[in-house]
């Protein structure tokens, strides 16, 4: 991870701002011979694209991807697959009404990035965010649906389990609910709550943070690069590194702080498969780093977004003082998308290091281990 | 980060187990011409050590660290300083009791990285956690007191904030109160309640989680690589990645969550030193991954030790099911000492994203800028 | 360099098969406000660019490049600069003429990538190369010309120095003549006789290989990071990973063999510059691997391409064996477009090396030190 | 291959100096289960190894190799294995005399990298060359010898081929006269001329180049990582950052300039074991960056050391003009040790892509293919 490319044998670089021509990305080191089309993406896409409820921005945009390269169709099966090469990814930009900027092009909004860009790079494409926009979560997520073709029996599923501060009752989490509410909330009941705070919210021109929580099944046993790509530090690094994350959590997380020893420890005993069966999973599915075939459990939060009506005191790039008033496009709860993109980030990770084991391992051992001589 | 090697520019390399001969590492890429003796590493080496008091293992390590390269006495100056090349540490293990082992060198640990590692790898160097030991982390604090000379004027210190589920409070934070106690704790009244807290504890053979905060002041304005290497990202990933931790916040953290975007935002105006001045700091001191020029604020979720003396249900390599019971050097606060490998982990990110900074944009923008034209 | 992307602190990502839609690059790490169009970049394509006199093939594509991300028209300077976030550059392919491969899909022609990538992936794009066609190196040539606006004062200029067995005379060595033949020859006299040979190769069906010389003046001293990022090490790999290179040279190269020690090492003398002036360069400009400031200087081998028109034997992917001759486009010396490549991998390298310098050691050290003391 | 660390799954990260007090490596990302202990490694260093003959510098160095980390002895097997976890090796520095340099510790010897440094860093270990020293490359050797246990089958030797302007007969090549004379030459026509040939030299504290031949036979078909990882351009990387190299061919190497199409590409027919037969082997086993399952040839120039015992003009680091001459120890063609040096950087490059290529391909595509259908 570094710069704008992620990842170590499965490796995505990303470019692209708000209103430029396009976004895009560029996966490489995909394994060759994997079926892969728009289809296969898109509809990761389409969870995540914006204006579909009156819950998120009312930007327009299809977000149709296009594969640029690293596919070919074999006329033997007329299956188009992977080559192994570099598969570029590419979104136009359709609307980018770069007008609205203007009037606040020299002004910082409170709690974005434009400050930060500029003390940084000593310029800054202000239009709708430039580079620190949403917008380019929209590649992560492209990227992730095909990490998700890589990894065999792989299931990442996320929801969101906290808006402000009304958190799901877990006892009613149902993955089929997901899907049925615009909130990807797993707890009907929550949902319907949801819907009337998150309308008064809207209305008064404020935001919402949220909690998302992402469940990896079929994460196979001894992924991770202790000690420094670890699993777990890799999930942490890549979900805090989504816009707007302020904190990242593993199976108990901060709750783990105030377990004893005896309630934190996942005790094992036999399973019927011939692996281990925890007899719980505080440990999110990661020991020392390491996957242990459990199911990967991650949480982050994520801020409230800073594009609110309400006048905020801040500065300008010439070093005035400032009130600063968000207008337009308006996204009263940002962590309802961040729900595809967190998926999309455990996905990547998981896939980079399911390439990582198998490089330095190759075939992984066979547990339980025999014991020699007898 | 990947594997072994910690970093991009500034680049930490490990190596070594709890029972070899001995543990280092290798600090490539640090800038030549900063003097450096033992003397500069063996402070925090020592704030690290275990068996200093009651309430940290008693394995006896004097850490006595040796610096084996990368540096030179300039005779005309008679100050040895780096020269640029990768500077190697060592550090003898001493106190190894190999021994203790045999009798459960086949049995996982629940909590433990024993399974993790054997089904990873095929072979697991039981003795002491082989190199899921904590033992590892000693060279991360080598490496940070090599980080902290790199950034003028950077200044990383961390605390206990939370033992159990006994939290500090914040109110009575005073940074002369953390050498004053076992347990880097800033709050001399919840240090005392700790004490007697943490005797019960560790006399019921039991263990405890904590929260470290860790605050890194000095760190100049614009430091991160976004998209991918976002400063709050790279310091999710390394603190996660860290032995035992299983949650990391920047700023207000999963507090976050529960703000509105009124609240959240940190407000902006002009300060006495012609930079911005920001009303509060629920940020963390990075937006958009940038470093403001604010304190950087991380804290960590550290999971109680699973090295108790109650039998505990596991299985063994062979798959067959044990109860499985620690017995000597028991810990019933791994997250004290977390507090200076925290601290290490801030400054080697930090150290790392100063250079980056500086290869990439070279001095950076003169901030406020001048309105060209009239 | 590892997989598709080049460099570490300047980082060129390629992606595109020869009959694709597009190929692009992505550049990330570039330093921020440099001036930067399409007009930049343009004219080194155009030299690369095939079809341009009967001794290159004869594909017609105008390979005009569009940059897609990273740069922003600032209103207060109307001077569009690059922001510090990556600069995508796509060209669209025009002149694919896929027709032409289906005869031969099946069988490997001799000398070229089919049997290599089929054999490591078990799939191939055969269509034009697919991803080993030379058109991926178009993308090189446009990274190259924004890795020349990195380093102030920096001029990286090539020439094809030999084709088939016929050498230039370097006494008669002109930069000027470079653009006045359709070889890239600094040698009028030699480019006349080049000439006629290579009509004659051109008609009977065939190829010849040649040698290109780099030249790279205005290099600061001290680039280069030792011992595994040396910088002839990277050049050496950079320049062997173009397409159909088998040598590399630096400075004497492979004659350096056959000197001794006293006619080798190339003696120093202060200039009036103030820096040292080496009284000859067998070094090509690189000790220990790091630049001394004085002209880099490399050379490689190009071999004849294996498009030829003369059945060859060879074997298809199903195990039998066939003759196979290509047909169609033919390129009797691709060593005379590896001219602006290899330019451009040398400014890539070099700037490269500029970034992480300045990374690593800041403002460079003042040469000559001043004594201490007195 | 960046800053001391060389490769991407098999990372391979060097430390020391001439004149510390040890030297060592991080061997990293290798795979567990492999039987290693010092006895792998100790024999290559001993070829390295100075003072063996008139003919190499009289430094006495045993070069013991200790493993401190990353192995581990099986009671069960009573074997020593890898473990997965880094591999550190360490090789104590017993015969420093830095007394010598003290006169000439400010004059930088021509073609030594005394001023590169300090025009780099400002600093430098003058001693015996510092890091710049050819001591480093025991440490290549070292991991090099890890590395040939990696890839099953897998068999690099290496050849002194041509000293000065005298080449050997390939006619003559023999590989069981290699170990027989203190040269390394495969021609022992050639090895015994040679030696009058050196002893001269040696005489006149003069100094000759040296040209090496690496051969790798059962290198597997498909290794390789297309476009910037092309196993051609690592191993050119690899081999042009070895101290004194100045060139690198792959196969026909410069030659292949001269060649015509029809000459230079390597015909293919069908072989006994149902894989391509090569009727030559131009491409060096290499094309389009991806090994062919044919034998890789590379070859390297190695320049005259400059370490001669003749006066030679020189500056010092004030700036001051100076005669320098080199005293003590002396070495009339250190190319004769770079024969064990190259064949350890081609064994780690190829264990590199061995599991570079497991991991993104998993097991190879088994060639030939079969026909779908019928």
């Amino acid at each position: 991870m570094s710069f704008n490319t992620f990842g170590h044998m499965f490796r995505v670089t990303t470019f692209g701002e708000s209103h430029g021509p396009a976004i895009g990305c560029v996966v490489d080191g995909c394994p060759p011979g994997i079926p892969l089309t728009e289809a296969d993406i898109q509809p990761y896409l389409d969870k995540r694209r914006p204006g579909q409820s009156r819950f998120t921005t009312q930007r327009q945009e299809p977000d149709a991807v296009r594969i640029i390269s690293g596919v070919f169709t074999d006329e033997r099966t007329a299956v188009q697959v992977t080559t192994g090469t570099p598969i570029a990814l590419l979104i136009d930009n359709v609307d980018q009404r770069s007008k609205d900027y203007s009037a606040i092009k020299d002004s910082y909004r409170p709690g974005h990035a434009g400050y930060a860009y500029d003390v940084k790079y000593g310029v800054h494409d202000y239009r709708g965010g430039g580079r620190a926009s949403a917008r380019e979560t929209a590649m992560r997520v492209a990227a992730g649906a095909v990490a998700r073709k890589i990894v065999p029996g792989l299931n990442v599923r996320g929801a969101l389990i906290q808006m402000g501060s009304h958190k799901i009752d877990r006892a009613r989490w149902s993955w089929d609910e997901v899907g049925n509410n615009p909130f990807f909330c797993p707890d009907a009941q929550a949902a319907k709550a949801w819907e009337v705070e998150l309308d008064a919210v809207r209305k008064r021109g404020s935001s919402v943070g949220a909690v998302i929580e992402i469940v990896a099944e079929g994460v196979p046993a001894g992924l991770g690069s202790p000690v420094y790509g670890k699993l777990d530090g890799d999930l942490a690094g890549a979900l805090m590194g989504v816009n707007a994350v302020k904190g990242v959590e593993i199976g108990a997380g901060f709750a783990a702080a105030e377990l004893s020893g005896e309630q934190n420890a996942d005790e094992m005993r036999m399973g019927n498969d011939g692996k281990p069966r925890f007899l719980s999973n505080n440990a999110g599915g990661v020991l020392g780093g390491i996957s242990t075939g459990q199911a990967v459990i991650a949480r982050f939060a994520v801020k409230p977004t800073s594009s609110i009506l309400t006048p905020r005191k801040s500065v300008d790039r010439y070093g005035s003082e400032v009130d600063v008033m968000t207008k337009g496009r308006h996204d009263p709860c940002v962590g309802i998308r961040a729900v595809p993109i967190g998926e999309a980030m455990v996905a990547c990770v998981i896939a980079d290091h399911y390439l990582r084991q198998r490089g330095q391992v190759g075939e992984s051992p066979a547990w339980p281990f025999k014991k020699s001589g007898g």
